[in-house]
Formats: C-alpha cells, sequence, structure tokens
C-alpha cells in the first residue's frame, strides 16, 4: 500500500534533546521499544476488531499486525543479545494523549483513530531513524533503520486509509499534528521512544 | 518447545451435537475463526505486558503472538475467498467463563493464565479438527489441519510453562479441566468455535 501523491503529515522535528537522552540510557529506550512494538500489534488488532466491516481496514490491520509481531520478535531477540531483561511498561503519557483527542463516536473516530497511529508511527519513525543513525554496531544499525523504513511505510498506510473515509482528512490530520506539537512541548524528554 | 512426557489435558469431548451444528452454518463459524484467532494473539501479547521478567513467557509468547497474526491473516484471505465480510465479534461466553475461574492475585494467577490458555488451545485444536476432517474442498482442509496442529503445539507450550511456573500445575490443570467441562454443559452448543 503506497500513497499516489507526497503529502505527508507536517510533524514538527523532535526537540534536539531527546536523541542525547536517549542514547544515554539506550537500554531503558529498547526496553521500551518493545512495548511499543507490542503495542502497536495489539492497536492493529483493535481496529480490526472495531471495523471488521471495512474491507481495506481488514486487509491492512492484519497484516500490518503480523508485521508488528515480527518487530516484537526482532526486539526481544535484540534485549536478549543485550542480556536486557524485558521491563514492566511504565506507560505512554504521549500516546495516551493524542487518544484523548479522538472523537469518540462515528463519523470522526475511524478517521482520528487513523491519523493519530499514522501519527504515531510518524513520530517513531523519526525516532527509530535518529537511534538507526547513532548506534555503531553494525547489526543493531540495521535493525534500526530496517524498523524505521517499516514505520514510515505504516504512516503511509494509515494515512492511505484515511484518504479513503473521509474527504476532510487532510485538514483533520494537521489539527492533531498540531496538538502534537503541543503534547511533545508539554511533556518531560525521556529515554523512550516517545 | 514440546513437552518431555505424554500427559495432556483431561478434556471432555465436545459435544456431538457441535459439529453438525457448525457445518450449518459454516460461514458464521469461519467468521468466529477469525476473532478466536485475534484474540489469541491478543492474549499472547498480553501475557508479555504481565511478565516481562520471565524470559521462558517472553520468548513463547513473542513466538505465539507472531504465529497467531499469520493464523488472522490466513483466515481473513479464507473469508475474502469464501466473498464472506469478517463480521463483529460475538463475544466468547465460554472463554469468559473461564477466565473467571483465573485467580486475581499471585501466586496462582500466571499458572491459572497458562492453564486456561492451554485449555482454550486444546479445545480450539480439537474443534479445528474436527472442522477439517469435514470440509471437502482441499485447500481449506489443509488450512484447518493446520490451524488444528498450531493449537495442539500452544496447549503443549502453554503446559510446559505452567510446569515450569508451579510444581502443582497439574492438579489444577485437572480442576480447571472440570471447570471447562462444567461450561460447556452449561452453554449453548452454537455455530462458533467455542
Amino acid at each position: 500500500m503506497s500513497l499516489s501523491n507526497a503529502w505527508s503529515l507536517p510533524l514538527v522535528p523532535s526537540d534536539a534533546s531527546w536523541l542525547p537522552i536517549a542514547l544515554a540510557d539506550i537500554d531503558a529506550v529498547m526496553r521500551d521499544h518493545l512495548h511499543c512494538e507490542r503495542k502497536a500489534a495489539t492497536s492493529a488488532l483493535s481496529l480490526l476488531r472495531s471495523y471488521p466491516e471495512r474491507a481495506d481496514v481488514v486487509e491492512w490491520t492484519v497484516r500490518l499486525a503480523h508485521e508488528e509481531t515480527r518487530h516484537v520478535v526482532q526486539v526481544a531477540q535484540l534485549l536478549n543479545r543485550r542480556s536486557q531483561t524485558p521491563g514492566h511498561d511504565h506507560g505512554d503519557d504521549y500516546a495516551a494523549a493524542l487518544q484523548k483527542h479522538v472523537r469518540k463516536t462515528e463519523p470522526g473516530r475511524l478517521l482520528d483513530r487513523l491519523l493519530v497511529f499514522a501519527i504515531i508511527e510518524g513520530r517513531s519513525a523519526e525516532r527509530l531513524a535518529m537511534l538507526a543513525g547513532a548506534l555503531t554496531e553494525p547489526r543493531e544499525r540495521l535493525l534500526y533503520e530496517n524498523l524505521a523504513d517499516a514505520e514510515f511505510r505504516h504512516r503511509d498506510g494509515f494515512l492511505q486509509l484515511a484518504a479513503a473515509t473521509d474527504e476532510l482528512w487532510k485538514s483533520r490530520a494537521v489539527e492533531l499534528c498540531a496538538h502534537e506539537a503541543a503534547i511533545l512541548a508539554r511533556l518531560p524528554v525521556v529515554a523512550r521512544i516517545h
């Protein structure tokens, strides 16, 4: 699934302090990353539960869930190679704050869910790519490059579904990106993916 | 992962009426099956969330989640070939009734969760194998044979984790299987996997 035009989400760049903070406790970031991939898989499956009548949503989400669970396996193996025990999920204030902007009822709810997923994928992709650029161990660098590429693809897949859901998708995407920028500005910068 | 001994769950056979009821509305059963595989994937991911410090649980559940999401893809493709739109999840009174027997606190909660998953996998395996034996389209029959085999493997994987969790696992498994038999006897037989 690919977008026919080059429009992308107007996400602000991450604060410059994020990468050094992340690298200073890269093990914590990787432990958090495992849960991010887990939650991405769970979220994809939740869309299948909510919208079984939308053939394009079903086709996309079942493949996405399978891909995200491969990432879960890959990050679990990475932690194992680094002799790291996965930790408990510390929750994700960023994602929770974004979810508050999702409308509670249709029409609107599906569009917002798709766009919030696109934003989270886009932000994750930016940060995984930043990590990839800073990691020195070749296998880890390659893994993070591949995972960043996957998240960019997922962002675009969600945008394509959004475009098929509501003709006002771009203006709503711009609104939600503005909310996302405000959330980032408000939350502390920590050694986690978000 | 395989069990070193041949002990298996003492599950009662399904009521003889289940197969004819299922075959009389096989499309409904397959639509329900999609959600069963989805929930199996979500459940595996929930174990990763709850027990990240148990290396054996993590290793097993991340691979299980990846395999269950492949089954989700396969059943979605099956529905597509049959021109069936996936339906909404009708819930699963059987699984909900079983979950009520899971103790709320540790120690005990993990053992019970593992054993309930083993029971659900074992029951699902029995029924998928029954369907495989009755389906006449070769590709569908093969798919259900393979899915049944997978569920039997999953049952045994959960039992192995249970054995590594609590030395009283067999007696608790027997208790929970008795509860499962009572649940089956109480619930109506319907055109669903459970």
